[in-house]
């Protein structure tokens, strides 16, 4: 889709300095804008690019004066930055624009569907399923039986979501997730064989919530695993059985929670982290990428390290630990005082 | 589906004590049940909620003596724990009770069935494939061209089975699960490049094995990685080329194992762990969430740390670790009293 | 399919010795061999073998003297690893040797395809997509709206790639990969909920790269997130928006590394490490497995450790760390000895 300079000049009530019928298709960063593309100028950091760039269009503030001469067109607004971020946002939205069922679509006729929602060829939307108000479906997921998903939600191709689970109203799940697989419970047999503890619980997830490409949330034993609403996890996640993930948490990638551990809300956990089985994160806790949580953390700490400990005192350690040659030379040292005594 | 709680009753050897017609269609803890769901009382601790519970239908013990009125409707049996259980596998049978070969799945015509398979929409069963009694496959999953799957299994929902590997019987390969992409093989060029090294071999899956959802089993360069009869995985698991897995091993999530390295019985491997290439892993053994092991273990041995060592140890040394400033105080302090000596 | 002996040994520049109608229809390990396998002997140290093997037919050097009867047929050539590695890719191409657009296939009227293309069944092919001469998609699979792929390129089956990536030539995605999911990137708000930050640019694989199952590789926030090219990505590994992967650098499984960080050519990382964000690793870098980079590293270094340091430096601290205990001790009798003075 191709916009003119004063579409888009008239979209961001800003003015146009230049060519108005400047045609546009794309949005690019200004030190590598090309034909066709549109950037802006917020930051005087980057000023040099203007004189330079390939960009069709730059969108610039009110404030800024050219100190040489611009070969390219101007949107001028009163804040660059947040014009473009609106930018951003309505190609975003006309880019996610399908609407429909397409054709090798399977959708249960005890399905009931929302208006203007799009499932794409292949996907599957089992008996009972409700989809609300312009929910999309990507192609090739399955939405298995008894499944709600509130509205606006994305889910992007690939993704399995098990019997009976809830997704709520504004989220966007990814790629190739999971929501519902068993959790991983097995009882010893004496033989040393297992037997497998039925999973008949399912997975809610609450309004706004995101989660990356790949993740994996297995359903509860009984009850349900909860993503709290707002919580944003990134790609590769595991959130096993009776989790709790609360409210506006962020999880950075290849992060995993381990059966019925409660992470309290805001919360930002790095990545690569490991959280173990039935303990309580409080609120407002951040986690170091890599650490190893293996017990309770309370409101607001820092962690760091395997298994984490207070992130300064971790980090104090892991100083002495680099010197370790050395402080051990000093011990060699000092015991070859004494013994000269 | 709904039941009576004489049903119930009945398939439980036990008594009801109450509303014989009084329906159910749930499963839930006493603590959280509501109308429609049968919930158990076996632990004395949780008596206080009987009292009080939402469930329409709670199983007791025949020795259960209650305190106070009780409101709701029982079912009085020998043993409610494993009551209980006997109806959790009741449900989760009936819930997974699908058969046929729904519309737009594509089943080769050189394909063997077996009776009372399932197979979902945009499943593909390539030519030859063999799928024993009873196997179920979700949706949107590809089973290639040879491959073998036994009595009972279950296939869940986007996984993909390369050509001519090997599943048996009574599994349960979770939803996004790859079982026999290629194994990491390149050889080096002199110019820093890389050539693969084609991987002709395959996966081989034994009897009882359940494998959790985004996990990968790659196949082997030539000859086959095997994961033993009874083995547990998690979900996120990988799985390298020529890999081992002993008989009923369990291994937490997000863990992987390098090319070639054979793990052996019963080994219990936390989440998160390592383990390097061309190592042998003894029966028994035990690996702490997030351990390196880079090196042959022994029988029964307790691993922990990264690179791994005897857990009690690592524990003893990461004690000092957290010390260690304090530790490097009492230096400087013996240094100083010697300078002044 | 079968092949006979002599036929093989055309394809070699070999000769039989033995029977030239054996037919053949797999390759395997001398030591595995069975009926209808071919195999090779080169390494001395398993001519044991070839006495014994069950294989149907042995590839052999032209050196290679028996000293003892054989009982299988024999192909006589120059040098027989380079002979079967020939055979190997050879048997390679023949299993992936298909084309057409198999029934249930969703074609675009707008996509452009090459020759001889593979689409299969349940597989997505979206508006203005190109796909090169010979490039093969599996089963279940989305190729969205404007991604181009070049000539030869294979994509598994369960593989997803949103819109507008590009993949370049002779590449392999294996199974249930996601190219061009968004990037993990949100604003806070002043109520602690964050607003998404659009992600509008694109993931661009460049020639000759092979990506393993399940990884993840997000789009760019603007701008691109580039696998440079001959790359090599084994499973589950995640590459966060804005990243850059240099040049024929190899990295293990379920490493992840983090937004706009850029990774020189010819690196060498091992599996579960983790780089951050906004940083510059420099060519030819090692980096030992479960590792954590928390900065710039120069090139030709070899890393180890979370965070970690120079190789050899964090093992001769590591030697320290499991001897705490004693060490500890040291100073114990250290503080002794003074007081006792």
């Amino acid at each position: 889709m191709k916009f003119k300079a004063a579409e888009i000049a008239n979209l961001l009530n800003g003015e146009v300095k230049g060519n108005p019928d400047a045609e546009i298709w794309t949005l690019s960063k200004i030190e590598e804008g090309a034909d066709g593309s549109i950037s802006f100028l917020a930051n005087p950091k980057y000023e040099e690019y203007i004189y330079t760039t390939g960009s069709t269009v730059v969108i610039v503030n009110k404030s800024f004066e050219p100190s040489q001469p611009i070969n390219t067109n101007l949107i001028v607004v009163e804040d660059a930055y947040s014009a473009f971020t609106v930018l951003l946002n309505h190609y975003n939205k006309i880019k996610n624009n399908k609407t429909g069922i397409e054709e090798f679509a399977r959708v249960s006729e005890t399905a009931i569907l929302g208006e203007d929602i799009y499932v794409g060829s292949f996907s599957y939307i089992g008996s009972n399923v409700k989809l609300g108000n312009n929910v999309k479906i990507y192609p090739n997921s399955t939405i298995s039986d008894n499944v709600v998903i509130g509205d606006n939600t994305i889910i992007y191709s690939g993704t399995q979501v098990y019997e009976g689970c809830e997704i709520g109203k504004n989220c966007i799940i990814h790629a190739n997730v999971v929501v519902g697989s068993d959790g991983f419970g097995f009882a010893p047999n004496p033989d040393g064989t297992f037997e497998k503890i039925p999973q008949i619980g399912n997975v809610v997830i609450e309004d706004n919530v995101e989660i990356g490409s790949g993740s994996t949330i297995d359903r509860a034993t009984m009850g349900s695993t909860y993503i709290r609403k707002g919580a944003k996890l990134d790609n590769q996640i595991q959130v096993a059985h009776n989790v709790e993930i609360g409210e506006n948490t962020v999880i950075a990638s290849q992060s995993g929670i381990a059966g019925s551990t409660k992470v309290g809300r805001n919360c930002m956990i790095g990545g690569q982290v490991g959280i173990v089985g039935h303990i309580k994160i409080g609120d407002f806790v951040q986690v170091q990428a890599q650490s190893g949580i293996n017990a309770d953390v309370k409101d607001a700490q820092q962690m760091y390290g395997s298994p984490a400990i207070n992130a300064i005192d971790y980090k104090k350690s892991y100083v002495y630990f680099r010197k370790f040659p050395e402080i051990v030379k000093r011990l060699d040292q000092l015991e070859k005082e004494n013994k000269q005594k």
